[in-house]
């Protein structure tokens, strides 16, 4: 039973979450800005006086006077109420700092740092950018480019990686694919409301992205994309993964925008390299003739990003005690062989749910240390058979 | 008239001389044990010791025996006479350690450097490498490999760059052919015999080389190529130039033998990327995921290899008094005009002399820091108008 406290505490957390969906129609994503306002005020406090009736910036400059003026303006509309009932409606939720799903690598982002998620999709967002990996290129991206996106994301599949990309054309399509083809996890990062199916030829995609994966984005229900909510949303791909591989990007495009934000975040920058004649390569080498490592397959990749020693908990076994899984997660756990192999479809059957709600889960327990992936088999990790072994044998 | 010392100081490296064509016949390229020889008693003390038909090695272990006994039988059949009179016949000559010619990059491989070499054509060797490219790759090479070597070879050439290759089929013949189409200078380094044409299908571009540019080689006349002398051929390549650019070379090819050469001298080490799916790709990506500089360009490869202060003297001007140059070279750079830019063609009308040799000369004058090459032009150097004009003013 709560106590009056702990249930205080949770009544303010409710409402500040109330408070920052509805931030995330008023300030634009990365609005550093806003970001310090949010900062200083508290989300309560800041929509309370942008929905204030006397205002207090008689004082404040020009620039600011209408910023300030523009965030009231939109304030006024928001509806938080309806934006949390449309993404309820689609299976989705609003996750924001301080909960346990908030993927706190964001944080480096400081005042960019988005308000809130919007997420579809059944996994666990901090769990999985545990170790995920952002694959991201061209949208007229050649055979070569798309070859390689579907390949990496594969390969990195099944490797137990998570591949984020963000569902355009080209590049972040055969990606997400590739990594949908191998049974894998792929989250894709919208630059609109998640409930929004942009581009319009990747309805189907985005639709098994938010079945098999997650679909995630800063902007609120029904808001669409423009230029700089594309270049934005880049800035969230770059700092959820610990690294981001460019396939095919020509000199100034969005890819490189991805990866330098990646740079400066302190997260490994990869570029495949590809014809010096094509000039969907030119960008991929102009970053590899800088600090960008070049990688010709998911191996290289997984061998680089993977090198972090505190955040490769599989090396040492689970970071987390078995009780405190989930459920469903400790049913998938619980199905996994002693011994050798078992692929998703024997672990669904055997924890009693989806395919894909198992990978999900799967996935999850490859991030905190439990399971790995080899190919299409899944095992139990030897620190988790210690774990195991010690619990079984313990007092 | 020169006085009775000198001319003893002449007769004695005439005799020097002499002993090492002799020797490259005994020494195989690259042998260190020789080397060390050679350095301990010098070029004709060597060949007394291995001629004498007493033996001194009777307390020598056996591997050193053996290499002796070989040695011997070799030096027994040397005829220094006949080599030097087999390459002056093709218009060849040999050069060594001390002469003017010698380029004395080539000291950087210690006991492993080039006993002399044999060279063909017009050019002063020592003179050409000090502003020379290596671009190697694979013989069996795709047309997009053929076509950057053909490439870089023209657009180094446009530099004013010294082309250095192997002449062999496929990403070197590229690169000799492409340097030679834009009137460029280009070095073909052998594992055989000056006079020997190898590969057999190159007659005719080798013919070419050695009209417009320099063979050259470590090996006698009639020497054959073996395998090996292929892999310490490359050594001298490496040796020679600035820098290594590698264009398609598989894993352990020999083209990654001459780029780790380059490493080991402190020279540059590129490569050419291309499609990751490509196995002639795979060892320069190697070598880029290394220490190697992805470069796609000649104006890259000439901005990293230029980037050298102590050898890039047309920055700051001629390095030698215009008084101390030969002959041919002073009518060329007399007919430079005051301003704007020549072609060979009307150079060599002007200096009387045929447009290889003037184009030979040229390539030599860049080295020196007179001339400067853009696209066909050639023009005078801020420095050498400097230099003109204060000695045409001068007292």
């Amino acid at each position: 039973m709560p106590d009056a406290a702990g249930e205080r505490r949770a009544v303010a957390g409710e409402r500040e979450r109330f408070a920052r969906a509805a931030l995330t129609r008023v300030i634009e994503p990365g609005d550093e800005h806003g970001g310090r306002w949010l900062r200083e005020f508290g989300a309560q406090g800041l929509m309370a006086r942008l929905t204030a009736a006397e205002h207090e910036e008689a004082g404040l400059t020009g620039a600011t006077a209408r910023r300030l003026a523009g965030y009231r303006i939109r304030a006024a509309g928001a509806d938080p109420d309806r934006d949390l009932a449309a993404v309820a409606s689609v299976g989705g939720r609003f996750i924001c700092p301080g909960d346990q799903e908030w993927p706190t690598q964001l944080d480096d982002l400081r005042d960019a740092r988005p308000i809130g998620l919007w997420v579809r999709g059944r996994a666990d967002l901090r769990k999985w950018a545990l170790r995920s990996v952002a694959v991201v290129g061209a949208r007229a991206c050649t055979p070569y480019g798309a070859h390689m996106a579907a390949t990496l994301g594969s390969g990195l599949a099944e490797r137990g990686w998570v591949v984020v990309s963000g569902a355009a054309y080209g590049v972040d399509g055969s990606a997400h694919r590739g990594t949908l083809a191998a049974g894998g996890a792929t989250v894709a990062v919208l630059a609109c409301g998640v409930d929004v199916v942009y581009p319009r030829g990747h309805a189907e995609l985005i639709g098994r992205i938010a079945e098999q994966g997650l679909v995630i984005g800063e902007l609120a229900p029904g808001d669409h994309p423009t230029p700089s909510r594309f270049v934005l949303r880049n800035r969230v791909i770059a700092a959820l993964t610990r690294g981001t591989v460019v396939i095919e990007a020509e000199y100034r495009s969005g890819s490189l925008v991805t990866a330098r934000s990646a740079q400066k975040l302190g997260r490994y920058t990869m570029g495949v390299p590809g014809p010096a004649t094509s000039g969907l390569s030119a960008g991929v080498h102009e970053l590899l003739r800088g600090e960008g490592v070049l990688v010709t397959d998911a191996a290289e990749v997984a061998e680089l990003v993977g090198d972090i020693g505190d955040l490769a908990p599989d090396r040492r076994g689970p970071v987390l005690p078995r009780d405190l899984l989930d459920p469903v997660s400790a049913r998938v756990l619980e199905a996994m062989p002693a011994r050798g192999a078992a692929d998703g479809g024997r672990l669904a059957r055997a924890a009693g749910t989806t395919t894909d709600e198992t990978l999900g889960r799967l996935y999850e327990l490859h991030s905190l240390g439990f399971v790995e992936r080899h190919g299409d088999g899944w095992h139990l990790t030897r620190g988790a058979i210690r774990g195991s072994n010690a619990r079984r044998g313990g007092p």
